[in-house]
């Protein structure tokens, strides 16, 4: 489970109250998840998952990191595309190949580029030709290819205008996912925060196929909002990817193949014995809106003034993991 | 030099314009940085820079991170306490004890915390007792301890409205420095970005001493904003801090000491032999404009939709290292 206790000091835990003090200590947004009833708690389908073991480490330790795939109608293009490639085990055997500080970590075909040596793409698998980076808040089937494989996400319904934003007129969370939203074209879309993982690609028109992808290591690079497709996040294992040597080549690229890390095996969480059940807080629930809430006004032992404001990318969504 | 390059795609720096295509190329951010004059260039004083060298890594290469203090009038009464702290080699030999992932790296005196082993601290140094995390547009001395040993920064005319921020009625630059700003009450403070550097403490009124420090490595926690106190940035050797492991223990903190990466040195950059030079962006340039301007609206070969905006934390001040 992530932690998201802020305190930045020594031994924070043993701090005593005052003593005779009695009143209640004031809530936290961790006391907020700690308090969440079973119910506001959603279970993610294993299915929806893409579990990614990394070479071991060089004590031989497991790196595995598992991604959550983007809910229709987002990116279902690339999606559908990933779902193909993870179905052929084209990722196995890959690596990660860059890894610029504060943007992303990127993994691929290293020889993608290198004519005649690039890994060939399963059948059925093509570049996504249009670039429907956004889709509308009516919810009326605007998925990649008109293919809606799942319930479309009701973030018209749920939608919060919790803070202004710099990069849309409103922004909030629907079905578990942070998103940003114009009301003035009806469009929304998903936004690049730390951990979301996007798809790769050159130059538009070209809008990349899902067999090269990256995750963002730092500040949220939401210039790329609308110009990228995003079709997951990281749920788990996320420092296997953040922690790893930064790229000297141009863009954090590495310069020699010995730097890549080489990427085992790809698989969807349905296929993978013994993974662990995992769940977010309903971005729909009670305790949700509280847990925004208290982000945007921490008010306790540690904070004096509370912000009275939060960005979007600073609000994680809960996430759990839970013995099945 | 920081890149700033954000391309995502292989071998971008090789595709090629289409035949006949006359029209000159787009500018890019970095293009206005390449493009920026001589004088735009302001050179950082040694004696601004704290050098800290950390234990070589595993296969014996130095790292090496260099911070810049905090100008006045901020935070004056921790940044003198620092001072003091490197003019008695008091950061040698502690280490780094605390690295959570999305959030931040801190280092401090391991036994800080342990009555009859913590390292004593120099004379002359105590607790910050006013809690002074912010200060005036008008510029009158406002300080710590009504200390400013340096000329006042130049906020109050530089300050540019780039953008609707979460936490803040205005944010925007002065003297290469990102800051917020709220108009009702004329005060200004330093914000949370990648790679800032502020003083750890206990729970409130205590404000820390500047003997225990961290760095952003994650998402900008502007939450902390106005609660604890900024002394400085990082300005080279960011990645020798972003990619130590995660401690596993509660907050990030490492479970043991064997986890822990040594500190060998931290001095002032003046008396560093061999040390570069360091130049940032004026923020009071035209190139700057132009940078911000740029950062806000990408429309290029690769981006096809600008987003008319941008995070104060997503205008990483431009800096270079130059031969001396």
């Amino acid at each position: 489970m992530r932690r998201f206790i802020p305190a930045l000091a020594f031994g924070l835990s043993i701090v005593s109250l005052p003593a005779g003090a009695d009143a209640p200590k004031p809530a936290t947004p961790n006391d907020i998840i700690a308090a969440a009833p079973a119910k506001d708690w959603v279970r993610i389908a294993p299915s929806d998952l893409m579990v990614m073991d990394l070479a071991p480490d060089a004590s031989g330790k497991a790196r595995r990191v598992v991604i959550q795939l983007m809910p229709a109608p987002f990116s279902q293009g690339w999606v559908g595309n990933i779902r193909k490639l993870v179905a052929a085990r084209w990722f196995d055997g890959i690596a990660v190949v860059r890894a610029q500080d504060n943007y992303v970590v990127q993994w691929g075909d290293p020889d993608g580029e290198t004519e005649g040596k690039a890994k060939a793409l399963p059948a059925g698998l093509g570049t996504v030709t249009e670039a429907k980076y956004v889709t509308h808040q009516s919810m009326h089937a605007v998925c990649d290819r008109d293919v809606c494989p799942q319930a479309p996400v009701a973030i018209d319904a749920t939608f919060q205008q919790i803070s202004a934003d710099p990069y849309a007129g409103s922004i909030g969370f629907g079905s578990g996912w942070p998103f940003a939203f114009e009301e003035g074209t009806g469009e929304a879309w998903p936004v690049h925060c730390y951990g979301m993982v996007g798809v790769g690609r050159n130059t538009s028109p070209d809008t990349g196929t899902g067999a090269e992808l990256y995750t963002v290591i730092g500040q949220a690079p939401r210039q790329l909002d609308r110009n990228i497709a995003l079709v997951g996040r990281v749920i788990a294992g996320m420092e296997h990817l953040s922690t790893l040597p930064r790229g000297t080549g141009d863009l954090g690229f590495y310069k020699t193949p010995q730097e890549r890390t080489p990427i085992a095996s790809v698989r969807l969480g349905s296929d993978v014995s013994g993974l662990p059940a995992y769940e977010y807080l309903s971005t729909e629930s009670a305790s949700f809106a509280a847990y925004v809430d208290k982000r945007a006004n921490r008010k306790d032992d540690f904070y004096i003034q509370p912000a009275g404001g939060v960005d979007v990318c600073n609000v994680p969504v809960p996430i759990r993991e839970v013995s099945r």
